[in-house]
């Protein structure tokens, strides 16, 4: 039988650890940039903290891997941890995990291969569920009415806009979805899902997800709409609800970024973990 | 035309003022017991105050309909509001409608006819969306995971129990529904759902909802489980989880009562509002 | 260890070897009344031909149990069989489960207890699936457009009503159900589907399955649809639907009965059987 | 207001026929290519006989386009057309939609842009849908068992794949997903679906789907399920069962090839027609 492979989980904050917890039920895993109060709320953590004389096969950085001056990114341990170091525990046929790798961490793991688990589909498509139920959660604790028979608009009928129609079905909510074109009606067709044009929006929603990064809700549009809908904004920037414009015609507008980190921090460990576990596992393939 | 029959709203919280509301599209409505402030926020309820010279149809009374020493419930109000008053408003051939009307209330509305909304089937149906959709925000809100995956049984399979399965479904969780007999089998498995017996219960869930008010979770079962499990008891009093048990096993159990009332306010009073005109409209149907 | 109890599966169609397989799960089976040739498809049945010697606990009959001159409904076996030798055969604590079982039947059993097990609730929700899929199949049969997007009413919100809207919802169908009162309307709300009052039924529909056994389909509103709109009745006599009516307007009605026995013979006897299980076991419980 | 522009359908069998009634809702439409009694069993399509002095903006023709020696397939025609006549009625700044588009036609229609109607994203998407559902009626025609409750495994979780899960859910299956890689995993958890790899498939499964093309099932794989396992494929050539291997097994696998125009030619002739107004409308837009 093969030895397991040794990986390090090297800084970030809880979602890291949860990350190397579901690596350790396949990897020899160990931790580094935890001070000791972390890792004691979870007995499993005990003895994976790491070991400098051990020879690593690969790291696992956080989101952004560097933190100031080149020293790794480690919000939860006192003491700064200087790349090189992980660096040189690792193998020269290892491999370096880190999310939004920048020259900076190439140039100072020179040698090494990167990758980037931000950039893969599958963790786009994992995040799109905790992003969804995130924004679910939210719009129940800001509105005083139940979601089930709710008029609710989704822009965009990607990842994330599919994740919240699945979710929202389930709640017997009254779903439109706003496309740009007759592949998001066919999309939207294929759901079950009455579907419209970006371009022609009606106004007559409680509430709205926006999902499209573009300026969609301008002063213009949005004026058109009742003070009571709720809108909520889970593009990423420039994000696509002019909040200021928002805020001057009395609508609640909420830009809720970074959701799984927040609302499901352990689900968006074992997301990092399972894409992680994936790179690893297309190596082994393509090596056969 | 025939002229719309009056109706008075008298006492309660906000749920009865969304109430009002929602009678109001259909009723030429009035409300009692709420001071001023609350009125202002709702313009729409700037007309509908009360004019104690008119002599309404109906009225409806809050849930219970009595406070302190025979007068109304009016926790809203300032000044207090005897039930004789609202009781020469009516006609005659009158209604009044209570949530958990009892003797006392008969005796002081003698010769009214009275109906207890909070006695109607379709109430108890509508009042499992509020409840189920709450039950499920509070779940989002106490675990650091997502729905989707996650381990989740449900005890019971009737009006809560269903509601919870048709949004938890939405959600991909792994659901299973523990029921007494062979109707609850062969309800969950019209709704593509496992079931088990409520006696053989397996302990490897991550989220258990309990719909019945009987000791099922007592602390030879509560002991098999994770103290990971989080318990959300939705059974109306005994309840069923033995909460003492639960919290020495050091195991969270939260006891959710009233959740329509607190999660979705103006839910909650438009179903006591649909509730009432359904038990209207019947009159009208047998007079005729 | 308890020896297994015998059970003896005694006259009927296909349906009645489907729930003799089911059983010998759990029980010591043994088949009557079927000529060899329908055993022997199924190799699992050759072991299983009866034994006039032996005492068995309970017999299962077919719907319905008798046929001709009191003697057993055996369809499928070309001797005749006397009801009075599968009764010497039982003991005299046993059973006998049969559907629509009449007076006939219970002077010729006198002193065992029968079960009419097509008056079990869970039989009947259980049969609301194969009612309901056979249903979807002839509709897809029929119509040469798919049942995504179309507009689609049901008349009804009960065990078939419910089963049909959960298979509807799936295909992304436009789904309206009519129902009699607001309980109804609060089904048809939990399960996030428009609804209407069976008195106010609009006409703009593709498909209309109807479940109720009361005459609402007659002249006058059937001549306000579409020909090409297409109607099953899935309701038991006297129907919903004045088929005349429908044939001299030109519009095509289906009345499918017994559907489950036709599309999923199988499965009708699976359900006989787990229902003829359940009320054994319950028997079992009410001992102890 | 500006003129409609003109639209002519030229040959094919009665999807085009359909696909011509669709755009006839917005287009001055013509049908060419069809004898009488083709036409006469809808009234609608009495008026819409071409005009061979009449120039049209667009032409529609069938999948294939060419029928022999370069003449227009045209199965529902006595005549044979030439392809010259229907290019000499077009605008030369007109455009032609035909489905698999080849050399022959572009050489026949020098000058004419020409869209193949079949590489469109929109086109792929909708027709999964009367596939999944034309893939689910052959099912049930097939099995004698309900689809709830029946253990199904879909290979491939692309359109097609996504469209079966969606139905299949409805019924309540037992559904399995068999994905390449950790995208499809990611795809399949969002739905709330159990995945497996296509590499280590298991065997116990009553109904398997197939949607990928390439040799899945081959002797080793298909002797290890059942004989009672019923195979779909929908995979187009090469498809992915061995058909000999599995007759040899004994086991029913179905090549189930040119679904929608089957089972709902009239919505596949509605989705050419919603793709060819798709691909105008972004003509009209890239032209402003």
């Amino acid at each position: 039988m093969k030895a397991k492979e040794k990986i390090l989980i090297a800084g970030g904050d809880l979602r890291q650890l949860y990350c190397a917890l579901r690596l350790s039920e396949k990897y020899d895993t160990a931790i580094a940039g935890f001070d000791e109060e972390f890792l004691i709320s979870e007995d499993k953590f005990c003895k994976v903290s790491f070991d400098k004389n051990q020879v690593y096969d690969y790291a696992v950085l956080p989101v952004p891997p560097l933190g100031e001056e080149g020293m790794l990114n480690t919000p939860c341990c006192s003491e700064k941890i200087n790349l090189k170091l992980i660096r040189d525990m690792l193998k020269p046929s290892g491999a370096v995990f880190a999310g939004k790798a920048d020259e900076n961490l190439c140039s100072e793991l020179n040698g090494l291969t990167i990758y980037d688990y931000m950039n893969r589909e599958e963790l786009s498509l994992l995040n799109a569920i905790p992003t969804a139920e995130g924004a679910v959660q939210l719009a129940m604790e800001e509105m005083p009415v139940t979601l089930n028979n709710l008029k609710i608009l989704i822009v965009g009928c990607g990842r994330i806009g599919t994740a919240l129609i699945n979710i929202l079905k389930g709640f017997g909510a009254d779903i439109t979805v706003a496309v740009r074109n007759s592949q998001g009606t066919a999309k939207a067709r294929i759901m079950g899902i009455k579907s419209c044009c970006t371009k022609e929006i009606e106004y007559n929603f409680d509430l709205v997800f926006n999902t499209v990064p573009s300026m969609i809700f301008n002063y213009e549009l949005l004026k058109q709409f009742s003070q009571k809908t709720l809108f909520i904004d889970l593009a990423s920037k420039p994000g696509g609800i002019d909040f200021e414009a928002a805020s001057e015609l009395g609508i609640k507008a909420i830009w809720a970024l970074g959701l799984p980190g927040k609302t499901a921090p352990v689900t968006s460990g074992e997301i990092i973990a399972d894409t992680v576990n994936g790179i690893i596992e297309e190596r082994g393939e393509s090596d056969a």
